[in-house]
């Protein structure tokens, strides 16, 4: 209730380059995770001479088990969900101490911010990076929980509006991986174009340029019915789902381009 | 001229899960990173005690230098674009011979594929991820080169539109990082649902779920003008990028949810 709690801000997740645009709290940190449909997931090979992390695309969901009715002011895991014999949930399970290092990065691009010279262009954006320890899920009841929760905020009530919960063998090839987060930060950038008093204060440029932003965001479209199933007009749980994050994606793209850009700069 | 360059298929890029998603065309794979607004750009810290990869949001796109008429089937290296005091470039600088191992990722959502379980749940995508050795661009013709191919990579004919070249202080500020790609791989989903037979042949389940795919596809808004430059037209490059991109992006996402689901099953 009005308390605002942050993730510890250490060398790793400090944000050197335009720090202005920097958050560390956790309720703006678990947003931008839970409105991104696609988390970008990244790990470290078990073999040490690969040099090069994975980043796999996964869905996942921010929650707390413990507390199920934490919102996203607090202290919460990260639920990733995949395939049994997928690589990461392998060195997951072979990691089961510890947990494996895991990364886990979202990023919303809200609008392309064009300014006079290409060196002030800049994208209206919103990005999230977790780090923490991920492990399998092995009791059953969180399992079941955790896979209604990353069903739900992929579409709202669908783990409702379809045939759950799953089955023994549905359960045995599903796994969830819940990681323990440690650290995590944000970085946001609104507003319109900054540029330099080298090129505002210039006629030529200024008379010759269109400045401002071009608003960017994620549109769901017309419901395509395909498949088994045999009801033909499209359900509440989905319309509704469709009219409110076209309704307030647009909405914030919008707003963010025609914001006060607080630093007054571009890149 | 009909010829189809692949990545070569060994066990770092080889998809395991659902391989006849998989695409190890050069094409393919460079078309999904060129049409990404940002970038998923992984590599390890510097510091061996520290297990968590770094994942940043860069703009970037292919191209080359050597051979400016190369198409996407071409081999290319990936530019990504950035400020030179970020962390990235400073271990890119310490890297000079080999280069700094880089993961690139670009993943895109075309749709959210709805079936008659959760657990056959799943999205229409395209991802891409490509591994290669980064290294600072320090010749200034391929510089100046890079720096426009990415500007106009974001809005083609940016570059032409806005006062450029950059001046000595702005090559300064700016650095392009060259990824020499050695190996990637692709995903692709299209088409509708796919549910086990244990579902499609209960009437209870068919007559009460709502089966099919909503389309998702990013959406370039109305631009908002702002900042310093006095044009009030939009100009012909964004009202053109604009049209464009719009048609593409929703013509794709249509297109793939009324695809035939070639694999004929869900995740």
């Amino acid at each position: 209730m009005g308390r605002t709690l942050v993730y510890p801000k250490v060398e790793k997740n400090t944000v050197h380059r335009k720090s202005d645009r920097a958050s560390y709290d956790l309720h703006t940190i678990h947003s931008i995770i839970n409105t991104t449909p696609v988390l970008h997931v990244s790990f470290n090979s078990s073999d040490p001479a690969d040099p090069f992390p994975t980043i796999l695309p996964m869905i996942g969901t921010m929650g707390s088990y413990e507390h199920p009715s934490a919102d996203l002011n607090d202290p919460m895991d990260c639920y990733l969900h995949g395939y049994v014999s997928s690589g990461i949930m392998k060195q997951a399970r072979s990691n089961p101490e510890k947990g494996l290092p895991i990364t886990v990065a979202a990023t919303k691009v809200d609008g392309i911010v064009l300014s006079l010279t290409p060196n002030s262009h800049s994208y209206n954006y919103r990005s999230a990076v977790l780090f923490g320890y991920g492990s399998l899920v092995e009791d059953i009841e969180e399992k079941i929980w955790a896979m209604k929760l990353v069903t739900n905020s992929v579409v709202p009530g669908r783990w409702e509006n379809s045939r759950s919960p799953p089955d023994g063998a549905e359960m045995a090839s599903t796994t969830i991986l819940k990681v323990k987060i440690v650290n995590g930060s944000g970085k946001i950038r609104i507003g319109g174009p900054g540029d330099e008093k080298k090129d505002t204060e210039r006629e030529d440029v200024v008379e010759s340029v269109w400045t401002g932003v071009v608003p960017i965001y994620e549109t769901v479209g017309e419901p395509v019915r395909g498949g088994a199933g045999r009801v033909e007009k499209v359900p509440e749980h989905i319309t509704s789902f469709r009219g409110e994050v076209n309704e307030t994606n647009e909405e914030y793209a919008r707003t963010a381009a025609a914001a006060i850009n607080p630093a007054g700069k571009g890149y």
